[in-house]
C-alpha cells in the first residue's frame, strides 16, 4: 500500500480500487469526543487567515472541540479588513480568540496557516520563525511545500508538519458541517498527509483535524502528491481545461450555423448539466451508454481526436507543475499583479449569450450533446491517465479529475456560468485557468477539429482502452463515499 | 555608454539613438586582411553542428580566411544525416575539415557551438570537458547562458567566452554573404558579446568572427542581453504574438459578416505585406501618416484598446524568459516530444483559405487595414516598451521589434504564410509561438475586443504617448544601417 499509517486514536477500513488498496478513515460527530485524546499536547489551535478556508475551520474546530480545553483563536493581519468578520463568526479579542496574526502564531501548539498561496510563499520565513519548537503547521494545500521545493528552501526541522486539505471551498466546508449536525453524514471528505513527524503525535493531529473539520471520509496522501494534483487539476479539467473546451466548441457550433443560443446550449450548458449531472449519478460508463447510435458515433469520433491532443497538454502541464515552474510563475504573477491587476473573462459575447441562456433555462431541454461529450470525457481520461503515470493514489485521481468537476464546480458553473466560476476562485487557480484554457483551445482547434473535418476514422482501440479503463471500479467504490448531502450551490 | 569596449585591430563608430550612444564596427571584404590579427593565437576554428547557422557559418569562414593558415573544420555527430550536406559543401574527412564532433571540440582554438538548443543543454558538460584551456567557446545564441543560469551552473574559467549572433537565419547568412561578392553592404548585421575574456583577446575574436561572417554592421551586447530579447521577441511580435493576433483578428472580421477570403486580406496579409513593407520603407509613424481619416480612427480605438493587454502579456513573458522558467519549459519540451513529437498547426481552415488567397493575390489590392495596424502596432511599442524597462540596448530593441520582423519574418510569411514560418523555425522558437500566441489571442477576445464593443473611447494620452516615442529617432538611425540587399525570400 503506497501510503499506509496507524493511528492510536481512530479505526481504519481498507478499500481496494482497481489493482490497489487505500487505508481510510471514517469520520463523524460520535468521534468528537476522542478529539482531545488525537490533539494530546495541544492547548492551543491558531488558525490564521480568514479567507476561503478560514472561517470554515475556525468555527468547525471551536465547535466540535466545544467543552474541551483546546482554545481556537483566529489571527489576522493588523488593520486587516476580516477583522469584523471574525468578530462576527463569534472570536473577540475580549476572550482572546482573536489577535494579531504572528501573535497567534508565537502562541500556538498548532498553527493552521490558511492565508493565500501569494502570502505564504511571501511570509513563511516569519511564521517559521515565529512558532515554538515542537509545535505542529497545519496546512489545507501543499502548496508551500511545492514553493520551498521550488526555490530549494526547507522547513524548520523542529516541528511537525501536516497537512488536512477538503475536497471543497471553504463555505462549503462550513455550510455542510452545519447540516451535519441534523443529518449523519454530511459534510466535506479531506484527504490529509504528514510531511514530518518529530514526535510520533503528528498522524493523529491531523486525523483529528480532519474528524473535527467534519469530514465524513478521510484519505492519505502526501503533501507533495496533494499540491501536484490540486495545481494541476484546477489547470486541467476542474477549470482551465472545462475553459477552453467550451470557448472552443462554442465557436466551432456557431462557425458550422448554429445560432449563438444553441450553441451554448450544445456546449456550455451540455457540460455543465446533463454531462456533470449523469457522470455524477451514473458514472462514465453510464452516461455513454445513454446515448443514441448517432450520439455515440459523434462521441466516438471527437473522443478518438480530442483525447491525444488533451493527453499533451495535460502531460506538459504535470511537468510544469512537478518541476516548480507553474509556481515560480504563480509567484512572479503575484508581483506582475501590482501593475496588471487580474482581469476578468466574462466580457465575451459568449458569456453574454450565456446569461440570457441561464435566464430562461428550461432544464428538462438541455441537450445532452454525444460530440461535447466525446471531447470533455477525452480530456477527463487524459487526465486521469497523467495522474496515474505519476503515481497518485485512485482517491485522489478520482477526486481531482471527477468527483470535484461533477460535484462541485460544474454546478457552480452551471448555475453561474463557467466565466463567473473562472473569476471568482483562487488567485492560483485563476492564473492557472487563464494561462492554460487557450492552449486546451488552440489545441482542439488545430489538432482535433482538422483531424475530425479531414474524415479521421474513430480509434476502436483508443475506445476500447476507455471502456475498460481501470479508472471505473474506482469510480463506482468512490461514489459510495460522498457525503450524504451534495455541494448545494448558493449565489 | 552601457556597452562599450575597445578593439586593436578594426576601428568603430558611434551612433546615437534617442538619450543613449553605442558603438559599432563597420564590416566589409577589405576588413578580411585584417582577420589573421583579429584571430591572433588561433589556427584551427572548429565549427560544431549542421543545422541553420552552421553551414552558413562554417562557409563564410572558410572563403573569408581563404589564403591565411586558418582551417575551419566542421564537428558532426558520428552517423549524422548532414554528413554528406557537409561534404557537398566543401569539407571532407580526406583533407581533415571534416570530423566526429567531439574530436573538433579537442583540436579547435575556437568552437563555433551551433548545436540545436536542446542538444546543447545536454551536451555541454561534455564540451566543456573536451575543450581545450585557453581555447575560445563561440555562441550564437544566449540560450546556453540562459539554461546555466537557470539550473544553477557555471562555465568553465579557462576559456573565452564569446558571441557572435547574426540577425537572420543561417541560409540568409550565407546567400548574402554570396551576394556580398558583388554588391557592396550586402550581409547580415549581427550583435557580438565578450562573456568572458582570459587573455585580453576576447573582443577582437569576436569581432573578426563577425566581420568574416560578412556582416555589413556590428553591434553590442551581452550574451545574457540577446538571450532574453531573443527568446523574448520570437514569443513576442515576431512569431508568437503575430500568430496570436492574426487569429484573433481573422476569427473577428469573419463575424463581423466579412467573407472568409476577405477576413484573411484584411488581417493576415495586410499585416505581412502593406503594413511590414511600410514600417520597413517608411518608419511607424509613416504608416500612420499614411492612413485616411476613418482608417486613422480605426488605428486608435484598436491601439487604445490592445496596449495594454498586450504590455500585460509580454511582461508576463520577459519575467519567464529572465527568471529562466521558460527555458527550463524549453528543456522539458525536449523531453516530452519523445512521446509527443510538435505538431503542426496550419491544419485549420483559416489556412486553407490564405493559400487561396495568396494564389490568386494581387498586391496592390490587398488593404492596409488601420483597425489590424492599430493591434499590430500597440503590440509592437508594448514589446519595446518591455525591452526599454529592462535596459537592452536600442540597437538591439529595434532589431528584435522591427527589423527582424519587417524585413525578414514578415516577408517569408507573407510569402508561404504565417502557419508555415511557425511550423519551421527554431524548436525553442515554435514551442514558444505554439505556447505564447493563445494568450495574445485570448487577451484581445476577452479585454481588447469587449472594450471597443463596449464603447470605450480613444486614449489620447497613449496616442500621443505613441507618437512621442523615443523609439522613432533610432528606427531612422538603424534604417541606414540595414544590408543594401533585402533579405530575399526564398522557398
Amino acid at each position: 500500500m503506497q501510503f499506509a499509517f496507524t493511528s492510536r486514536v481512530f479505526d481504519t477500513e481498507t478499500i481496494h480500487l482497481a489493482d490497489t488498496e487505500e487505508q481510510i478513515v471514517r469520520g463523524g460527530r460520535h468521534l468528537f469526543e476522542r478529539l482531545p485524546q488525537a490533539f494530546d499536547g495541544i492547548k492551543k489551535i491558531g488558525v490564521i487567515g480568514w479567507g476561503s478556508q478560514g472561517p470554515a475551520q475556525a468555527q468547525n474546530l471551536r465547535d466540535s472541540l466545544e467543552g474541551t480545553d483546546i482554545t481556537v483563536t483566529v489571527g489576522l493581519r493588523s488593520g486587516s479588513r476580516s477583522w469584523s468578520q471574525a468578530q462576527a463568526a463569534g472570536f473577540s479579542e475580549q476572550d482572546g480568540t482573536l489577535k494579531e496574526m504572528m501573535q497567534v502564531v508565537s502562541e500556538s501548539d498548532m498553527v493552521l496557516l490558511l492565508i493565500s498561496d501569494y502570502a505564504q510563499a511571501t511570509l513563511y520565513q516569519d511564521v517559521f520563525k515565529a512558532m515554538k519548537p515542537g509545535a505542529t503547521l497545519g496546512l489545507s494545500h501543499g502548496f508551500l511545500i511545492g514553493y520551498l521545493n521550488a526555490i530549494g528552501a526547507s522547513l524548520p526541522d523542529n516541528i511537525n508538519v501536516i497537512g488536512v486539505c477538503p475536497k471543497g471551498m471553504g463555505p462549503s466546508v462550513r455550510r455542510l458541517y452545519e447540516q451535519g449536525r441534523e443529518i449523519g453524514g454530511a459534510g466535506i471528505n479531506s484527504s490529509f498527509a504528514v510531511e514530518q513527524d518529530i514526535d510520533g503525535k503528528a498522524t493523529d493531529y491531523a486525523i483529528g483535524w480532519s474528524v473535527a473539520l467534519g469530514s465524513p471520509f478521510t484519505f492519505m496522501t502526501s503533501l507533495e502528491m496533494e499540491y501536484r494534483s490540486d495545481i494541476f487539476g484546477e489547470r486541467g479539467i476542474l477549470l482551465g481545461a472545462v475553459h477552453g473546451i467550451v470557448e472552443s466548441l462554442y465557436q466551432r457550433y456557431v462557425d458550422s450555423g448554429m445560432s449563438k443560443e444553441d450553441a451554448f446550449q450544445h456546449s456550455v450548458e451540455s457540460v455543465t448539466g446533463p454531462i456533470s449531472r449523469t457522470l455524477s449519478k451514473d458514472g462514465i460508463l453510464a452516461l455513454y451508454e445513454q446515448l443514441d447510435s448517432t450520439e455515440k458515433q459523434r462521441f466516438d469520433t471527437a473522443y478518438s481526436a480530442a483525447y491525444r491532443p488533451a493527453l499533451e497538454i495535460l502531460t506538459e502541464i504535470y511537468q510544469e507543475v512537478s518541476t516548480g515552474n507553474e509556481i515560480r510563475s504563480v509567484i512572479l504573477a503575484g508581483e506582475r499583479m501590482q501593475e496588471f491587476p487580474m482581469s476578468k473573462i466574462d466580457g465575451t459575447e459568449m458569456w453574454q449569450v450565456g446569461e440570457t441562456v441561464r435566464a430562461k433555462r428550461d432544464p428538462d431541454r438541455i441537450p445532452l450533446d454525444g460530440f461535447t461529450a466525446g471531447i470533455y470525457i477525452a480530456t477527463m481520461i487524459a487526465q486521469i491517465d497523467v495522474l496515474c503515470r505519476n503515481g497518485h493514489a485512485y482517491s485522489e485521481i478520482v477526486n481531482e479529475s471527477i468527483i470535484e468537476a461533477v460535484d462541485s464546480l460544474n454546478p457552480f458553473m452551471h448555475y453561474k456560468g463557467v466565466a463567473y466560476m473562472v473569476d471568482n476562485c483562487s488567485t492560483t487557480a485563476r492564473l492557472g485557468a487563464r494561462k492554460w484554457a487557450p492552449r486546451f483551445d488552440y489545441h482542439l482547434y488545430q489538432l482535433a477539429y482538422p483531424a475530425i473535418d479531414g474524415g479521421v476514422t474513430v480509434d476502436t482501440e483508443l475506445l476500447e482502452t476507455f471502456r475498460n479503463h481501470p479508472v471505473h471500479q474506482p469510480v463506482d467504490v468512490l461514489a459510495e463515499l460522498r457525503p450524504s448531502v451534495d455541494i448545494a450551490v448558493q449565489g
